[in-house]
């Protein structure tokens, strides 16, 4: 991948799915609240007092995330008050794991001091450490050279 | 992980490497530059062509990105100009290839018309479409719901 020869025109970069996809989560305060609905919170007051942004703030995100289909709203109600929503992740949320984890790790690797973060992912089956990667269909290990980009043939229609 | 116990507190929570690393690529001529330099782009006049962006704009997003070890300056000199550079990714670059292929994949899947984006990515190894996941030490495959969160234990001078 690294050598690939380049075959994509302008237009077919322009029209690129991770500038769209950083345009929906890149957003600071939107991506700490996926990372926050990852550790299990789900209500509006839990979320500001983790993340001590501005109540508007937070309904403003919330309501993005949720058209974008990343959250569910499922209501909820306490003894004696109105109705509320809870924020659940979507399958769509989920699928983003690998970019969060991704994230993650890098920047504790190459901007956390001492080379750790607060939090360190496991998994349940084995207690070994979790990592993003890149797999094939077989859920094969690929390295990175061994990556080949190809356009996808396309009409006019997308460029 | 969806349902994990919250341990963390909210000053854990504040030193965050997604945050670090999104600050750090999220920006869109970042961005677009890294996935420019895994189509095997390294030179100025080349990035420009694509990106159609402003050439301070540009001289800006490589320095960054070479300040924070992500890109590396190599010189190269044309028959009778000046000594230029090239920019070139780095291991550090190298290991964020999961990420950029996990948003380019996520956009692919749930915001690009059709369901796919310009490019495919394939292994060279065997023709296969690959993708980001999560594995484990042995590069074995883990499911979101298998993965826990784990504070580190930490001083105080990481709050």
């Amino acid at each position: 991948m690294l050598e690939s020869i380049m075959k994509a025109t302008a237009s077919d970069l322009r029209y690129c799915s991770i500038a769209s996809t950083l345009s929906l989560i890149g957003e600071k305060w939107t991506i700490l609240i996926l990372r926050d609905v990852f550790h299990g919170v789900t209500r509006f007051d839990e979320f500001l007092r983790r993340l001590e942004c501005s109540p508007a703030v937070l309904s403003a995100r919330l309501k993005t995330l949720t058209e974008a289909g990343l959250l569910r709203r499922v209501g909820y109600r306490e003894p004696g008050e109105r109705e509320r929503f809870e924020y659940r992740p979507t399958r769509a949320a989920v699928e983003l794991l690998p970019v969060l984890v991704g994230l993650m790790q890098w920047g504790d690797a190459h901007l956390a001091q001492n080379g750790e973060g607060p939090v360190q992912i496991r998994s349940r089956a084995n207690g070994q450490l979790v990592h993003a990667a890149i797999v094939d269909e077989d859920g094969e290990l690929v390295s990175p050279r061994d990556m080949e980009l190809l356009p996808v043939a396309r009409g006019t229609s997308n460029t």
